[in-house]
């Protein structure tokens, strides 16, 4: 498994919403990871899970021009205009932040695999209540999913001390 | 490894018996879970060990037409009628639930997937004393078991928004 | 991986002299399990180091008739007279008990891992000082060693409700 | 996988520099494994990033004839004078100690592996802030890379009870 390169990434933000809670810890680092993608030319695309119900996607996630889907299934696979919103940008690893860890990401994630990406969960930007979290991490690596965390994967896609300049500061956690 | 698909499946309940304890959380777990495998048809099978020492299964697991078998062997698979209750529903996947984590459900576990089958734990819907529980999961999963619980396993059967209005509420966890 | 059956065990005591230490249960475990090897008719070796500064390998163990060899090399495929007579018993398996968990008992399960046995340590029954013991574990399973625990390990060498009237009582754990 | 052979070798000391913290335990450890190879004719290779900023490598590490390289790229593969420096060993397995666990060890353990060579890295010896250091850990390990400790990986060097003579007294933990 060879380091990621953010060249070959889309960055794929599943139902940041009121309606699904988060932690502020949890949201800051989606957010600041989502900054850091746009920075470095990844494309994002959000997910909503009936918006009318657990609210839009929280502010600062979308920006114009970022495509926003609506999500009737759990896994982003099953609803195909957002799998085709996926493999059109000719990525071939989809990161994923969001919610929640067990259902909607792990099930994304699955999806996604079985459509020949490469999938990263960023452990330290997803969640669900309780012990749910752990045990959707849990499942996910058994599952094939490479699991990673904000910090980590910043400066796997900035290498150089050179290029870690474009971080955005302050971070959520220590750079 | 793909999604489950509840038209695969049939659960397996193991010796849901007083004599083998279980904290209410856990049984709640297993019997929520039973609930919503009749809604779905997924066939049920139950096992009972020394039903005169340790007491029949308990209440709810049961419905008119559940087949019960006594089980002399700790792995369900070495007793042919019930290892061939099992392969008679041609499902592909056995999905556990019961007592216990590292021995019953273990033995019976690994002579499922012996038997070619697809093997799931629900690993907060079955039990074992104090450390009993934890060293039984870990060693489900290095024997080529799938770990879940039953909210993700739940979230997979139904697989939409839709679906999942046939939940069983209240449900024992958040929904 | 199958069911391990006691047919195919050689027991090896690793080790256990006062000089080592272990708790007492790690102790009494390790005890309960070789007396039930011995009820079974499962093969035991024994192995000491330096027992003129560690003492001798602690009551119980040893009974007329049990080899006992003295281990100058840290595992013990590097003593040959050791790993010959783990191998003139034609059994396809290895079960560790005793200390400590990341020196010994990690070189002499690599080491028979490499002369082709399958290998189970008994986590509840080998020991080694503070951190190092679960580190040891871990290591043991990423070399390909199969962990196992004392009643888990009993109850697959029983097999059934009736063979369980050989297992020793009381046992120092819930039978 | 075999047990570790001190012949086959070369230690890599990475940013152990002030501004990379580390607890007293960590370095302790790093330095006293740092001795012993070098009692065992381990080759040695010094990583630094910016020690006009971080500081230099800390007492002890270096010695006349150590080579000691400035690292631009947190994974040293990215720095083409100092793979070569660590293959020009001619060694098959490097052992990685130092800063941080989850970023410049994580970023130099891949891009060593993907060099072709079996990768060690000492978890005791290496550390990163907080939670950091545990998901680092795991990582490594999902990357193929191998966990050791420092007393493990020391009585695998010298294997045998006369060879352990030559460990360095006192240690930082139970010899």
């Amino acid at each position: 498994m060879p380091l990621t390169n953010h060249e070959d990434c889309v960055l794929v933000v599943i139902d940041v919403q009121a309606g699904f809670g988060g932690d502020a810890d949890t949201l800051a680092r989606a957010h600041w990871l989502t900054t850091l993608a746009r920075a470095l030319h990844v494309p994002i695309i959000v997910t909503e899970e009936e918006p009318e119900r657990h609210g839009p996607t929280r502010t600062g996630f979308v920006e114009p021009g970022t495509p926003v889907f609506r999500k009737p299934t759990f896994g982003l696979a099953g609803t195909p205009e957002i799998l085709s919103a996926v493999t059109d940008t000719s990525r071939t690893t989809a990161v994923l932040v969001g919610f929640e860890t067990d259902v909607c990401v792990y099930q994304s994630a699955v999806g996604l695999l079985d459509a020949g990406l490469r999938v990263l969960v960023v452990e330290d930007a997803v969640g669900s209540p309780g012990e749910m979290h752990a045990r959707g991490l849990t499942r996910l690596r058994d599952a094939g999913v490479t699991l990673t965390h904000c910090k980590a994967l910043a400066y796997e896609w900035v290498r150089t001390v050179e290029g870690a300049s474009v971080l955005p500061r302050p971070a959520p956690f220590a750079l």
